[in-house]
């Protein structure tokens, strides 16, 4: 295969979406594919410029994550954690010692003048990722959780306060002066994409940033290649996070009819094709019913081997 | 004792000052201690607010220093530096994990607002130290070593290079415009101090930057308490640090009597008594005829018991 002429763009958020990720990038040649992610969740923390999405990925595709905790780095150690504490500083935000030389790593880059496009491709080389790890954007763009009594920033809606507050809706501050980044519009510009892979990410606080940065859906649906989703939603329940919990609160049908939904209609035409898992193979008549081809097949991702075998279904979707 | 109206006051660089500040702490009232440090060698490193002589005290004071090692925490870990080694970070300036989470910290309090007063306050009471550690100033001086062929910031002299270039001489950039800190100068304004104790610290890069804070060493000459000072060079040796080897490059006799005319002809009248070790006994009269009082005693501080019978031999020669 020639990856320069089939390059496979993946859409993700954190920890859901990577799992697809590591999937599609074991079966594609190396360097074949991309991944752009969301950088909603990013924020200062110590003044520390901290990339969650980001950082799992290069983790999950690197081979470092903690498969078991769902976060994080395998054998990861907490001592400037446990030693902060002593010292009275903000421990909610829980950051191990080799997440933190990530952070430190990043920030000084960042700091001496590298852009976020720049940093996330110089770590990724580092950790020995032959796939391509693209931030939606270069700007700050940051994720406003709106609760019924008050709005929260999305780590301390996420991790701070765990989910717990029920949400009203969403905002993307510094969405509207973004642009998406010039590398995957190059890609996708120059016809190298041979397909767009949305992962199972939250529809709300992973993939609507993505989507929602000024002219990327447009440039998506124009494009002459084939846009498949994968449900986060699968019988009722999220794969990951807190998208049912969300779609319930905005009184969402919690069904991957309801994520089917909410796509065709924040973004009409985009998706060709919308991938559910076999234990909701009776609502395809009723999505399909929305506008949008169906797929049938296993989407829950537990072993390495789900997820070679899920990344290998969507691709054969997409001709790949 | 009552403290209040007995305060001493030590001024310190690191790890020799840092000795005798700790016997000055054991026999001293909780409390009773002030320790003036040096600031000039802290620097911003990853994105942190490093203070090495301060961290020194505060380690040292809490029990938490290597004795053995020198420098750092004891039980001190490297993870977060490995990682960063691995991402092809800066690493010559070595970071221990909980050592880091006081950089961290700090860095944060200076960011929300706090000044290096209140934090390296806030910092000592964390760790339970009862002495109080004040940075020389508030506002930033950062140390030059003038070396033969170039000019280096003290901590690429001093690590990175490894003390290894001749140097030529000093200068302390942002000094003009520092303030002495404005808690020792109520301090000594109010007249509860009484001693001050120079401790064996490096004359050119540890003390000469506190001493040089405009108007602070004549306010310590003028005011009514005796100033003494141990040498850190005995034998012809420093005790800790490059001392000697900068004194060579420098011409100045590697001697007690250097050390000790550098002081009368920078400081004039400054000095009330000059302590020297029962080795450099023979240099007594030579030293007194730069016009000091010399004081000759065991200075050599190996186990704790050296560091508190020195304090007590210079407590006892201020008279307290």
């Amino acid at each position: 295969m020639d990856s320069a002429a089939n390059s496979v763009l993946a859409l993700s958020g954190g920890v859901g979406g990577a799992k697809l990720a590591l999937g599609l990038a074991d079966v594609l040649a190396p360097g074949q594919l991309h991944v752009m992610v969301n950088t909603g969740d990013d924020f200062q923390h110590l003044g520390l410029h901290i990339c969650p999405d980001i950082d799992t990925l290069l983790y999950t595709l690197s081979g470092n994550a903690n498969a078991a905790q769902g976060w994080g780095l395998e054998g990861e150690s907490w001592h400037v954690m446990d030693a902060l504490a002593r010292l009275g500083g903000d421990t909610w935000f829980r950051l191990g010692d080799q997440d933190l030389a990530t952070h430190l790593r990043r920030t000084a880059l960042l700091a001496q003048g590298d852009n976020l496009l720049q940093v996330t491709d110089l770590l990724a080389r580092q950790l020995g990722i032959a796939s391509h790890i693209h931030p939606m954007c270069d700007s700050a763009v940051r994720t406003t959780v709106h609760c019924e009594d008050r709005d929260l920033p999305f780590q301390h809606y996420f991790v701070k306060e765990q989910c717990a507050p029920a949400v009203t809706g969403f905002s993307f501050a510094g969405i509207a002066d973004a642009c998406p980044n010039e590398r995957v519009m190059a890609l996708l510009d120059s016809g190298a994409v041979s397909a767009v892979i949305v992962c199972p990410s939250n529809p709300f606080v992973s993939i609507d940033p993505i989507l929602q940065v000024p002219g990327l859906w447009q440039a998506l649906r124009d494009a002459p290649v084939p846009v498949i989703l994968v449900s986060p939603i699968v019988a009722g329940l999220a794969l990951k996070g807190p998208a049912a919990k969300m779609m319930a609160e905005l009184a969402v049908p919690v069904t991957a009819r309801g994520v089917a939904q909410h796509y065709c209609e924040q973004y009409p035409g985009l998706l060709d094709c919308f991938v559910i898992d076999d234990s909701d193979a009776t609502l395809a008549s009723d999505i399909a019913a929305l506008g949008v081809e169906v797929a049938v097949t296993p989407t829950i991702m537990k072993s390495r081997e789900d997820k070679q075998q899920l990344a290998r279904s969507v691709l054969a979707l997409a001709g790949v």
